[in-house]
């Protein structure tokens, strides 16, 4: 039979009792604030078309790249885990079958985040009272099906039930917004804005760029045939996206390189890249030109901008050729913002109204990098431990080596950053727990008084991801 | 006169009165669980001949690097360590003067785990109940060396006595493993198993390069003047070692770079490598190539793979020219993964058959780099701590650091890697209890539940490793 | 009303009980030790005029650069904070206006060490009693104003109280140190010494370079038209900086690269540099290769030789074109060691009698690289964690990364390294806190027996500055 499932109510609190109470009386500060959910990838049909979720398979296990590459990388294979590919393999087609593989691997997810977001969404989410494994894997299964038929389990009411304040979702300037304006139009008062994420436009690399652009001069109605016509016609999309709530651009670039070139020299390479020429360089150049175009676009439109540097994407070329992209095999790569994001701060940094916020796969960047520069540049901010250390160690590590040299205040709360929507409450209330954790370390060493950490939990919690992203 | 020397019973465990009793529930678990030693580097004569060890110095002082170098550091000669130079200087012969100095300097060992693991062999093997020092000196002497004399400290008794249920050395492809032969064709049941270790004749910058290509030609019957030859030898050399138990292959060059070159590229590669006349990116495209090749016979004779990259051998150039190698002056590098083994891994990165273990000296590559690298891959997995690494501190580190993206699944259990026959036993107890204790402090963060821990103990401890390495 | 400021007795020591009653121990053992400063930033005018500090503004705000980054990355322009530009834009001019804005964000500082700096600053030298906050600012100003009227509050009453054994300050070969000959002639018995920190005359790009040759020249007789003379002149220079009881060198350079060259190549070396035709390769090359000449020389006249590389001096070009050095703006980078210091190390780094000390900004080096390479060259010993690092965490990682490959004996005590004296008790005091926390930690965890931390306690407080410096 299966164990029970125990969501304790100290858990990530310190252990040492002293430390633990006053964990706790800082998380019972915060603990029901509203979710401010600033940057995610949630889709927006759900919210807009609010219809029923089909099941746990669908929903829980085969969009998160986090538990298939878990799966994957202990030898159970794409097509056991239910995904298609291209060349029309075999693969599991009964979703149960495939949670019953789920849960009887269930245990290979001890000690990562994904168990602790899981068993938060199997234990407050749908009331499971036992633990997953193969023993309950059709409990669970039949058990989360028919909740979801439920009404209170559609979007909309989870969003509530949830108490998201505001949350963001991402496209792409050819994306015409159509859910985000439906949710607008709908009597329902869920707020749900996007966020404007060029890559598909100014990354020469990006998957059908060429056709992008096309696009792009198809819907503004400028020719994007000079630079300063693709520069408009960006700028019209912002303004779009602005009109319709949106407060932040995203930018998923290779490296942090950003380049302040000559009007000239922008057009020659604009030239060069929509005419296919690109060498690998002039691509880089042109994503580093094209960092310092949005930023300068920021200044006038107010826009956050939001850089997420560093990752290989697609690094297993046979997967993704079969399967496609976000199946887990993104990876980190060494990342440098020193001399990368110099260009950039040397003309538009000490703009006070201007806000950079900087995210990183790379670690050592902490304290060595991105704290000493958000800690001096006016105009930038450190966004929170992302991706592979949005967890308990890693949000840790984000905090001591980034508090001593930017403060609190160069950072921006906590974002969710999942297309996992169940999963949100789990996320937000693991970061507040794990801020609480940290500032009750403070509090009990002496370096920070009970009253400050009072306040910073608050901050952490809800009102510097508020301030930051403008909501 | 000298303290007494006390081994805490709870020593490595957390100081905190809850999770201190977790750890102690789960290190009693495992305590007594027989020793797994996969990876190492002990002289197989040792166990084939049985003789007994020499004398306190030369069994635990002059081939131990942690110590030479530490001594070194602080202004100590090799010549007052006993060590003979090229050049005939004078040195200390008599070891009962060595050891003074050893005993005099011990305390530049606070802090570090050759302090931990000496006292544990003071302690528990030869039962000393004071600290050593200058003026314990002569007592430990006297001491070790009487124990030494007697049948229970010879080899094949103190394996019996570690309760060892197998251990591998290391050895050359050109080794005729007589010693390992000797054992398996005695009366003695002890399991000691060599390990697959090509560096000699893969390398072309290892000492003797050119040589050794001659004499794996002559042991093999193969000419080694193509390419394709010369694979068959190594793969008749592997056959060998695999049909003496052997089980592991193991890879130590300077970088983790592998590649994949056309069947034409290799054969002219390799004829430039043989005729002596590679420059340095030869020499580094045929090592990457060479890592390649290894994977493939993996495939087909199932011997697992290490990789042990990143370090800078011999760094002290007028150090290794007087007194060889391995004398501590063996600095990590900054080592890059993600691009380096691509090669490799879109090759067979996919196959859940394989299996490579790769190791790191560059800790900043555990959550950047390897663990999400493991977290994806089915055939990568991670070594433990290594090295420089191998201490309290380091393998909490790599816990932290590679847990919440690779999971514990993912990790292979301890390697006690070392050429320290006494200090085994101290070093798995080590490993065991700050495991114990990471587990504790999940379980008391409510992170983990402590049957889950209890399990995780016991496959850290023993199951991993035996799984991994195929034992 | 503002809140009480307490100073908690237990500050910075481990939470649980009995970690904290033994760092308790350890600390009384060395609280009380007196004070060796042994490199810092101090002016020496204040020792020798024993002038009254002016106001609380500029003592304490404006010459601060941590403080001054923080309040910038805020949106507080240097106008706001009372610094002129070059530009003759309009500032604030009232010290206490600008005393004022500080105290309003003094919030911004929690967290950071600054805020434990100033807090034991504002309890300890002026025993003020509530926080800092907009509500105290004028009451703050007009206490701290006041004492700094009185005797006691000069800059040799200060040293006194202060405790300082020693202190030293930093100079060009340039400087006369007419300051230091002056304490030295006064009948003042406080110890102020200098540090031969040549970057003016050996880094080509430093500002006035070739000016300063020239003075070089003038001051020293020789003409330095050769590397031969050139050598003669620096070597004459420390001589004389010798003869005032200077210790030490300094060497802060973008890198640590060294080089090995030979006489006829660093002559050609130095026509290319004094030409004014060196590329940056050249003036990397130069710099390097003098640090090898550095190294020649303190073999030769005892000078202890300190290395503080991998800063981007003033990253933000229009806040140094307008307001100069030292506002903040300075930037680590990733720094290479391995490498960087083998032709250095293979030329001197065998001898015991040389002393060199590294230090970083690049933590990822402390176990990778710094610990491995002091754990073997008995010429290297690793200097405390500095700038941004020295902070209580940045001291833990210190710890935790560096002591078991290095030891403790191959660190060198603490540096406050600081223009800050008000502040040099306070970090002193910190790093004692901190340095017992750690030690605590290891006797609670039976790695280290609570009469060898005594020990330790003692040496990493007072001891091993005292040594490895010479004073």
């Amino acid at each position: 039979m299966s164990k029970a499932l125990q969501l304790n109510e100290m858990r990530l609190f310190p252990t040492e009792a002293n430390a633990r109470a006053v964990c706790k009386r800082l998380y019972d500060h915060v603990k029901d604030l509203p979710i401010i959910s600033p940057h995610g990838h949630t889709d927006p049909s759900w919210f807009a078309n609010n219809e029923a979720f089909e099941n746990a398979t669908s929903l829980l296990l085969t969009p998160d790249h986090y538990v298939l590459r878990m799966l994957y990388s202990q030898g159970i294979s794409m097509q056991q885990l239910g995904v298609k590919g291209k060349q029309g393999e075999p693969y599991e087609q009964d979703p149960r079958k495939v949670w019953r593989l789920f849960a009887e691997h269930y245990y290979l997810f001890r000690g990562t985040p994904s168990q602790l977001w899981l068993d938060y969404v199997f234990a407050k989410v749908f009331d499971l009272t036992i633990r997953l494994d193969g023993n309950s894997a059709d409990q669970y299964y039949d058990h989360i099906n028919e909740c979801l038929k439920r009404d209170e389990f559609r979007p909309r009411a989870l969003f509530e039930r949830f108490n998201i304040e505001v949350i963001s979702t991402t496209e792409s300037p050819l994306d015409d917004l159509a859910h985000h304006r439906r949710i607008a139009d709908s009597d329902w008062s869920g707020r749900v804005i996007s966020a404007f994420r060029p890559d598909p436009v100014v990354d020469p690399d990006f998957e059908g760029f060429h056709a992008n652009i096309a696009t792009l001069a198809d819907i503004t109605g400028e020719h994007c045939d000079s630079f300063t016509s693709y520069l408009s016609a960006l700028f019209a999309r912002r303004a779009y996206f602005k009109s319709l709530g949106v407060t932040s651009t995203d930018h998923g670039h290779p490296s942090a390189a950003t380049a302040d070139l000559s009007e000239q020299d922008c057009e020659t390479l604009y030239q060069t890249i929509i005419r296919g020429k690109a060498k690998p360089a002039d691509a880089e150049l042109f994503r580093a030109q094209m960092l310092t175009e949005m930023a300068k676009m920021s200044l006038e439109d107010g826009l956050v901008m939001q850089l997420h540097p560093g990752s290989f994407r697609n690094h297993n070329t046979s997967l993704f050729s079969e399967f496609g992209r976000d199946k887990g095999a993104d990876i980190p790569m060494q990342t440098e913002y020193v001399n990368a994001l110099r260009p950039l701060l040397n003309k538009f940094g000490n703009h006070p109204q201007l806000s950079i916020i900087v995210f990183t796969l790379d670690e050592t960047t902490y304290s060595r990098e991105l704290a000493p520069l958000a800690g001096h540049y006016p105009a930038l901010k450190l966004g929170p431990a992302w991706w592979f250390h949005d967890s308990p160690e890693g949000m840790r590590r984000f905090r001591q080596q980034t508090t001593e040299t930017a403060g609190f205040y160069n950072t921006v709360g906590f974002n969710d950053d999942t297309r996992a929507f169940l999963s949100i409450p789990a996320r937000h209330d693991l970061a507040r727990r794990m801020d609480c954790n940290f500032l009750s370390t403070l509090v009990c060493e002496h370096r920070l008084d009970e009253d400050e950490a009072m306040d910073l939990a608050h901050d952490l919690a809800y009102g510097l991801a508020k301030k930051a992203y403008k909501l």
